[in-house]
C-alpha cells in the first residue's frame, strides 16, 4: 500500500520553535515619536516573557512542558499525501499537506493560542481580551484559556457576531466570553455607536476595544492577545515546519515548492519558516504566501510602517499594507481579511527571498470543491486559496513533465464556516476586483509615515 | 513528560475486522411469513457481497486494500488518555479514548460508510440511496461515496434538515444529492404529504423512502444503505476497537471497564466487540453501552422481534425495541434517537454480557461541557453521554480507591452541532421522562409477533 500518511510519534515532538529572527533583519517597531519601541512600552499590553520572545533573536527557543502538553492533545499532526488529488489531476507531482484541521478548534491557531495562554499564566495574569473576526482566533484562545484557567474576553466583528451564532457557542462551550463589537463596554466602542449605531463593526474596532479592555484594566491582571503578525506568534506556529520536516525526512522526501494561505501570515510562516533558513543557507526551494486577491496586501500594496489596526492603537509595523483604514471586500475567508501583513512575511517578500500569488474568491472555492472530493477533507475557505495554486503548481508540473514534490499547510476544516459553499453552490458569490484607484485611495493613510529600510539578510 | 496520545503508525493498521458472528448466537431475522429471510429477498436492497458479510460467521473478515487506503486519511485514529479530566475529577481510574472525531466528516460512521461504497462499487453499483436524522450517516455517506465515484442520494427528516442547513450543504460539497422528507419522490413520500402536508418527518418514513427509492430503480443499479444495526455496520466499526487493543498494549494497559454510547449499536459494538470476545473467553471486564434516557430502547424496552422502520419495509429484527412506531422525544443527540438496536447489541443485553445504561440530557450536556472545559475537543451531543457515565465510573472509582483503566469510543465533535449546547446554555433544554405507560403504548405494535428465542453463546 502507497504511503498516505506519516505520523511522528510523541516522542518525535519537536522541543523547540525555531526563530527566523535569528536569521533575518527586521526593522524595528516604531513608537508615536518615530522612535523604535522598547519592550516597557509594550508591557501594559502583553506580559513581558511574550514580549522578551517577541524581540528575541534566539535561533531556538524551548517549548515549555506544559505547552507540549497541551499541543500533544492533536500534535503531532498528520502529514498526509495527496494520493487522490494526484491522481485526479494526473500529474507527476507528488503532493503533501500538513493537516492543522485536526485540532480541537480546527484550525493552526492554537499552536500559538495555548503558549500565548501559558506564558500569561506563568506571568500571573488571570484574564485574556482579544478580537475575532470570522471567529477561528477567538475559539482558540478560548480553547487554550479552558487549558489553564484563565478568563477569556472575546470582541467578535458584528456582522460575524451575527452571522454566525455558533462560533459565539463554541466559545462558551470553553468557558469564554463572546461580545459583538462594537460593544457599549469600551470607550472606542461607545464612539463608534454613537455616530455609527448600525455600523457592521470592524477587525479594526474590536483590536482597539480588545486593547483598551486589556490596558484600562485597573487590576493589572489583563493582557492583550493577537492571533497574527507578531514575531512571537509566527514563532509558536514553526511547529509546523518543524513536524512536517521530520515526516519529510521518514518518507525520503524533500520539497520543491512550500505554500500556504496568508491573512495576517501566521499559518504561513509555520509551515515555511523552517524550510526559509535552508533556502537561506543555499537550498533551491520556490516558497508562496497565497493571499485573496480581494485583500492583496503583498502582491500589490507597498512595503511601509503602517499600523496594525484602524484605531491607531499599535505601534508603527513595517510591513506591507493596504492601510489601516482599508476595509476588505467581504469575502467569505474572514482569516484572510487583514490589511497589513506579519513583518517577517513582508520582510522576506521585500527580499525577495519568497514570492507571493493571489487568488480570487471564486477560483478558491472550485479548487475546495475539487479537494473535497478528492482527498475527502472539506476545507476552511482561507484553505481553499492555497489549495487553488497547489492545483496550478501540480498542473504546471505535468505540463513541464516534472516530478515536483509540493507541501502545503492544510490551516483548517470547514465545517463551521460551509455557509459559504452554501452561497458557492447557490451562485451567490461574486469576486472582487480592486481597481489601482481603490488601492492608492487607501493607502493614503500612511503616505507620511517613516519608511522601513530595505535591509537584506544575504 | 506523561504519554498523553498513544498513535499506531500506518503499518500497524488492522488489516482484518472482527466478526462477533463468530462467536455468539443470534435469532435469524424473519420474513413476513414468519421465516427466516435468505440472502436472496435482500438483494434488491443490498449488493450480495455485503449481504454476505451479513450473515457470515467467519470470526476474521479482510479488509481490502481499497477501502484502508481511504480509512487512512485518518486511520488509526489516536488513541488519548483524558490525564485533564482525570486531574479534573481527582480520581485513581485512568481514562483513555479512542478518537474517532478526526474523520472528515467528524465522527465513526465512515468506518462503515467507506468500506459500504467500496462493496457497492465492487459489485457494480451506480447509486446508493439513504436516510438521515441529524446528518452524520448522510454526511459520511456523501464523502464515502465521493471517494469512489458513486452518486449518493440522501433523504433528510425535514425537521432537521430546516434546522440544519448546512449539514445539506456538507452532503453537497461531496457531491451527493440531499431532499426533504417526505419528498414528492416517492410513493411513500407522496402519502404522507397527502394526508399530513405540514409533517415534520421521521427517521422512519426517510427509511422508507430511500428503500423505495433503491428497489423501484428499474436500471438495477440502485442500493440502499444502512448507518448502524446490520451485522456488517457492526462488524467494520471494529476496527475501532482493535486499534484501540493494539494501543493500550503499547502503554501496557487492558481496560477494566468499557464504554460506547448506543442509539443503533455501531459505535458501541466498535469499540467493545474486541474486548467482548475477550470477555466471552474469561477475562473480567464491564462493558456498558449508553442511551439517552428519552430512548431507553436497551434499559427499559423487551427483547422482542419487530422492524427496524415505521413502514415495516424492513424484515422482523430480533432486538430490544420501543416498537417501530415510536417517535422519540427530541433530544438533541439525534443519533441516539432510534427505536430499535443492532440485533448483535440486543443479544449481548440479553445474555446479560454488557449492562446497559441511560443518560438524561441535561446531565449529558453537563458531562460534554466539562470535557470540552478538561480535554479540550467539544463533544456530539451523542459523545456527551457515554462521557457522563465515564464521570460516573471515574467518580465511583475514586469512592472505591480503585485504579480502574477505563476506555471509551468519543464518537464524534460537535462543531456542526452546537446548537445543542447554545440552548444548554440558554436553558432551554430539558429533559423528557417517559412513563411505563407510554412505554407500554408504543410496545403494542409488536405484541402479535414472534418472539425470539432466549439463546446462549457460553
Amino acid at each position: 500500500m502507497e504511503i498516505r500518511k506519516v505520523f511522528l510519534t510523541e516522542s518525535e515532538i519537536p522541543r523547540q520553535w525555531y526563530n527566523l529572527l535569528a536569521d533575518i533583519k527586521l526593522n524595528p517597531p516604531l513608537g508615536p515619536d518615530g522612535k523604535p519601541v522598547t519592550p516597557d512600552m509594550l508591557a501594559p499590553v502583553f506580559p513581558m516573557n511574550l514580549i522578551e520572545q517577541e524581540v528575541s533573536s534566539e535561533r531556538w527557543i524551548d517549548i515549555p512542558e506544559d505547552v507540549l502538553k497541551v499541543l500533544n492533545i492533536w500534535r503531532p499532526s498528520p502529514l498526509i499525501r495527496a494520493l487522490s488529488l494526484e491522481a485526479y489531476l494526473d500529474t507527476p507531482a507528488r503532493i503533501y499537506y500538513k493537516n492543522e484541521s485536526v485540532s480541537p478548534p480546527g484550525s493552526h491557531k492554537p499552536n500559538t493560542a495555548v503558549p500565548q495562554a501559558y506564558y500569561n499564566k506563568v506571568f500571573g495574569i488571570k484574564k485574556i481580551t482579544t478580537e475575532t473576526g470570522a471567529g477561528q482566533w477567538g475559539s482558540a484562545l478560548a480553547f487554550a484559556c479552558s487549558q489553564f484557567g484563565i478568563e477569556c474576553k472575546v470582541f467578535m466583528v458584528r456582522v460575524s457576531f451575527k452571522q454566525k451564532p455558533y462560533r459565539k457557542s463554541m466559545m462558551e462551550t470553553w468557558g469564554a466570553k463572546c461580545v459583538a463589537s462594537p460593544s457599549s463596554e469600551t470607550k472606542a466602542g461607545q464612539d463608534i455607536l454613537a455616530t455609527h449605531p448600525d455600523t457592521p463593526g470592524s477587525l479594526g474596532i474590536a483590536i482597539s476595544e480588545a486593547i483598551e479592555a486589556a490596558v484600562t484594566d485597573t487590576s493589572g491582571q489583563t493582557r492583550y492577545s493577537l492571533g497574527s503578525v507578531l514575531n512571537h506568534v509566527l514563532l509558536h506556529q514553526t511547529i509546523i515546519g518543524l513536524e512536517a520536516k521530520k515526516q519529510m525526512e521518514k518518507v525520503g522526501e524533500y520539497p520543491d515548492i512550500i505554500l500556504g494561505c496568508a491573512g495576517g501570515g501566521s499559518n504561513f510562516a509555520g509551515i515555511s519558516f523552517p524550510f526559509v533558513y535552508d533556502k537561506i543557507n543555499g537550498k533551491d526551494i520556490d516558497i508562496y504566501p497565497v493571499e485573496p486577491a480581494a485583500c492583496p496586501t503583498l502582491t500589490r500594496a507597498p512595503f511601509v510602517y503602517d499600523h496594525g489596526d484602524t484605531a491607531r492603537y499599535t505601534p508603527l509595523l513595517p510591513m506591507h499594507s493596504l492601510g489601516h483604514a482599508f476595509v476588505p471586500p467581504p469575502v467569505h475567508a474572514g482569516g484572510l481579511r487583514y490589511h497589513g501583513m506579519a513583518p517577517m512575511v513582508s520582510q522576506l517578500v521585500a527580499e525577495g527571498i519568497i514570492e507571493p500569488k493571489a487568488v480570487s474568491q471564486l477560483d478558491a472555492y472550485a479548487a475546495g470543491v475539487v479537494f473535497a472530493r478528492t482527498e475527502g477533507i472539506i476545507p476552511a475557505p482561507e484553505t481553499n486559496h492555497v489549495i487553488s495554486s497547489v492545483i496550478a503548481e501540480a498542473l504546471k508540473a505535468k505540463e513541464e513533465g516534472k516530478e515536483k514534490v509540493i507541501l502545503f499547510n492544510f490551516s483548517g476544516h470547514g465545517l463551521i464556516d460551509l455557509v459559504g459553499y452554501d452561497k458557492y453552490f447557490s451562485k451567490e458569490l461574486t469576486n472582487f476586483a480592486l481597481s489601482e484607484k481603490e488601492i492608492k485611495a487607501a493607502e493614503k493613510v500612511f503616505e507620511n509615515f517613516p519608511k522601513p529600510e530595505l535591509l537584506k539578510s544575504r
